[in-house]
């Protein structure tokens, strides 16, 4: 499967349909802005409802249209990700963390509001993705939701996220090979990016086999993804980034780019996008969005 | 019931039989300190083991004795729930929060290791707590597993123990009344203690009227816990408390002391303990740790 034009223009089109439902159940999830503690979720609001591409509840709500998962299911879970996902770029654009200002071209949370509230938001925001995975409306069986809320715990904790971030943090000036940056970008970003594939089979309670064909993609995927990224820093374009660019090499800090260089990091991206869509090839027709998203993740713009 | 030397010495052996074994079960659950991500283990385990009460954690322990659960899934609850606290302290203590340098007579996390690193080790904290929920250890059912994730992310997020630290960051100056107040400390303090009462009947399975009243219990022992918490912060022993103290009236903060005054808030957390007491009388002599308890909170010197 290659890209195209019109493979191009339907993945957008499906993932702007995600982000504006999973916008609208965001909005019915997120606290109410009324009573002293109003400022919590406001600061929640707009740091959720602010902008993104919306592409892990994407993940979600394609893995989920596999196996015919309910689209409230689907949607709810898809809500706990970008959670998570938001949470986590919060707490990174602190002062003490990365110390970005600007977050989709808006003052990022801790600039808009105060440092104090950023942090209390993004602990909010994290807590809350637990509240809606845990909640009876997202699936019927408790045996299903304890299954998201444990993955999504291992997804985001000290041997997920949290531990790739803080690998990230202590790696300024340190020499990371291919192997270690690898690790950290699977911990950092990977994990949640698992997750999210992972998440619509769980709820659709598909094969053993699916989920691990789901997890490979997701692996592949979420390396090329990460990669893309590092090539989108590299050359720079901060308007179309909606934030700063070129800080990781500013830092010293190794990249996929500083390794590779620019046109083996291509080659790189492209060789793992390929292997993505071929783990995909057990399902039939509707994980051609899937397809799409991987060849999508290394040729976008921002 | 009433206090007295043999109830406090009692009381004193249980909180610390509880202490101990919580802290072999969190040595148990914390990461490990190796790979690259070593120092996010390593700050987690200062921040978790580096002293403290263990008192939400005791809580666990005897609202489960009272029905009989087996110790391993209590001390499991225990330590989800002081995960949930001990993040909680971290965050706070955080320069953009309560900016103090000292917990539990040592340096803060982010004073022993950096910022950066406080952030992530309470966010990491945070998600263990629902890790170790979630994991089939805790209780052999699904749909009580869930409950206990459900609620205790109630009780930590937007509408809980983070409202209320919002609350508390921005009622700085403005006046807060009785109600106000109680309200805060319902939020920032309560809900997690009420969670902690509730954890045992939960993973006991106990009526609902057994729920109730350990709810009811947990709400005026919490607020009778924070009340002497606000006197002996007026008090002002540091060296006793561990940590810097009139710190709350220096902000011009409003604290159940500065709106009664000292000798009616000594009485209002009496009469508090003495309702306490009286919420468990549907139990037998299994409640006895926690009725000292009630009283023992407010006779406590740190």
């Amino acid at each position: 499967m290659t890209s195209s034009p019109a493979n191009a223009a339907q993945f957008e089109a499906g993932l702007a349909t995600v982000a504006a439902k999973v916008e609208e159940m965001l909005d019915r999830l997120l606290p109410r802005v009324e009573g002293p503690e109003a400022r919590i979720a406001e600061a929640m609001r707009y740091a959720a409802l602010g902008g993104g591409k919306r592409f892990r509840p994407f993940l979600v709500a394609q893995s989920a249209a596999l196996f015919g998962v309910a689209s409230e299911a689907a949607l709810r879970a898809a809500a706990a990700a970008e959670c998570v996902h938001i949470y986590s770029l919060v707490h990174d654009d602190l002062p003490c963390m990365d110390d970005d200002d600007l977050r989709h071209g808006l003052p990022a949370v801790h600039r808009q509001f105060d440092e104090a509230t950023a942090v209390l938001a993004g602990d909010a925001l994290l807590t809350l993705a637990f509240e809606i995975l845990a909640d009876p409306e997202t699936h019927e069986r408790a045996r299903v939701r304890i299954e998201l809320v444990r993955r999504l715990a291992i997804a985001s904790g000290a041997h997920g996220m949290v531990g790739g971030q803080i690998i990230d943090l202590t790696s300024e000036g340190r020499e990371l090979d291919m192997g270690g940056i690898t690790r950290l970008q699977q911990l950092k970003t990977g994990a949640l990016i698992s997750f999210s594939c992972e998440a619509g089979a769980i709820l659709g309670r598909a094969s053993p086999d699916a989920l691990h064909a789901l997890h490979a993609y997701a692996h592949d995927m979420g390396l090329a993804y990460q990669i893309a990224d590092d090539i989108l820093d590299a050359e720079g374009d901060a308007a179309a980034m909606g934030k700063a660019t070129g800080k990781d090499a500013a830092a010293g800090k190794a990249t996929f780019v500083s390794i590779l260089g620019l046109d083996r990091a291509r080659a790189q991206a492209g060789m793992l996008a390929e292997q993505a869509v071929q783990h995909l090839d057990l399902f039939d027709e509707r994980a051609d969005l899937l397809r799409h998203a991987a060849h999508f993740v290394i040729t976008r713009r921002n």
